[in-house]
């Protein structure tokens, strides 16, 4: 039953799947116009799978009413061209009002952020995350997984009672960890998705994902398109090869603790002329010393 | 000038911060009448400074009326018998009011929590902070440090912005790498609260702090006290008997990466019959089979 009705969005999970910036105005606002210009990008380019109010798009310099108003354009952009997971977190009961306006508003999946409370027991993250699917059981729910010390047991025990519960963003960097809680939780119960994007892409579909996140996707779908169609054909050397067109990037994205992350995203957009360069605190633009690499690595890939 | 005006604030930092709990009705509502009785066995057991909403008040489970409730409940009933400092966080806008409606009830300083934003840059850690700060500038301001990576020259130029930045509650398990972030900020400069609690008091009080933080003091006030009278005195062999004697309680709170943390303080405080064993998602209760240890520990201390 539950596997029928949700086919859909098991589909759209194995593929990449976007997290959309958030453009934000001179006046610090976020850049609505803009953000349906890059949002319409992102569906020219390919790209079928997004998800609003991910980290890449600030989740958490968000305000509540922005949250909303991130799901409402994209939504409302987005249309039926593509399949939208709308991130939602924090406390239980705001979780919850998120998830339901995300359904109200036709959107098919949520992503569930890691709960940012710092004392998380295993049986407390089974409850948290099943007060959230209950409250929506027509909508697919993909927990966002970051803690190396969940047992997939655990993720099982949650479809149990939830079978919405039907993908996991997994996103701790060992791709061993990653396949045991795979096969612990139910290798073909779950779609499972790459949660570290295009650097971990090839080893975490070596061990059975099937989809991946991305960030890097807002500046070139193309290159994220080439390595999920590489990876689903079974040709890592050519997975690898965009791997190591994309290597320098990733790499001043996750330096210094992933410090400039959304960063150095917003700044390659920023030399397309594309967005502004803002991000919000605790995140901060570039120093100009630094912009002229990311302008050039974004200059070839747009060639 | 600034260090002259807050010198109430800067005493009551050099002192046991107390985190109070927040007790959660049948129906899962926040106890009113509970929470006002802790609060009063607190105040009456000789602790005098406060922080609603911090991490063992579940701060990051409560809803955003909730963390009012709990500020305004807080800030009533200790009235002039104490010193508060509210906890504040997320997103800009939403530390911002919190902080102007901690400054409205009358709170003396807030503490600002870490930033939960997974993309923390040095330079985005200092705007963050600036902004809360600015917005109250009659209010001291104590960062919650649990990022081991940040530099203490930051929290110098932070303070250089907003010199009601006073104190620090620095929480890395590593007393080496605070004493350097310390030195590196100006020891002098603020009053350094160990924010790590009891277990790490000592180690931290050898390298320069002057208050620490607690959640065990919900339970008995008295080992709380008996440890920062030795730690003033310069007494660390008694200190270390008080460690001794708090070791398997906070051995217990810390296992599994803390995943009780808060749980353990509400069971023993519900042995006592002070309060509902409850805690929220994603916490969850100790299981049966553990209750009867945490029990004999309080009963131990409150004779």
């Amino acid at each position: 039953m539950s596997s029928e009705s949700f086919e859909t969005q098991r589909a759209a999970l194995a593929d990449v799947v976007a997290i959309p910036v958030t453009p934000f105005a001179e006046d610090g606002s976020v850049d609505q116009d803009v953000h349906r210009a890059l949002l319409r990008r992102l569906l020219d380019g390919g790209i079928r799978t997004l998800t609003p109010n991910g980290n890449t798009g600030e989740f958490y310099a968000l305000t509540p009413q922005e949250r909303r108003l991130v799901t409402e354009i994209t939504i409302d952009e987005v249309g039926d061209r593509g399949v939208i997971l709308v991130g939602v977190g924090h406390d239980v009961p705001t979780a919850v009002a998120s998830a339901r306006h995300a359904r109200e508003l036709g959107a098919a999946m949520v992503m569930v952020h890691q709960p940012v409370h710092p004392y998380v027991s295993q049986g407390g993250w089974v409850d948290y995350h099943r007060a959230i699917a209950e409250a929506v059981p027509e909508l697919g729910v993909v927990p966002y997984i970051r803690n190396a010390q969940l047992s997939g047991h655990r993720l099982a025990e949650l479809a149990d009672f939830c079978p919405n519960v039907i993908g996991v963003k997994y996103a701790v960097p060992d791709a061993a960890k990653f396949a045991a809680f795979a096969r612990d939780a139910g290798l073909d119960r779950f779609v499972w998705v790459a949660g570290l994007a295009e650097p971990y892409a090839p080893s975490y579909f070596s061990a059975g994902a099937t989809g991946f996140t991305s960030g890097l996707v807002n500046v070139t779908p193309a290159v994220s398109l080439n390595m999920i169609e590489a990876l689903r054909s079974g040709d890592y050397p050519a997975a690898m090869k965009v791997w190591e067109q994309i290597r320098r990037f990733e790499e001043l994205r996750a330096a210094n603790g992933s410090a400039n992350n959304v960063t150095v995203v917003k700044e390659a957009l920023a030399s397309l002329g594309l967005c502004r360069r803002e991000v919000r605190p605790p995140s901060k633009p570039l120093p100009e010393s630094e912009r002229a690499e990311v302008a050039a690595i974004a200059a070839g890939w747009s060639i």
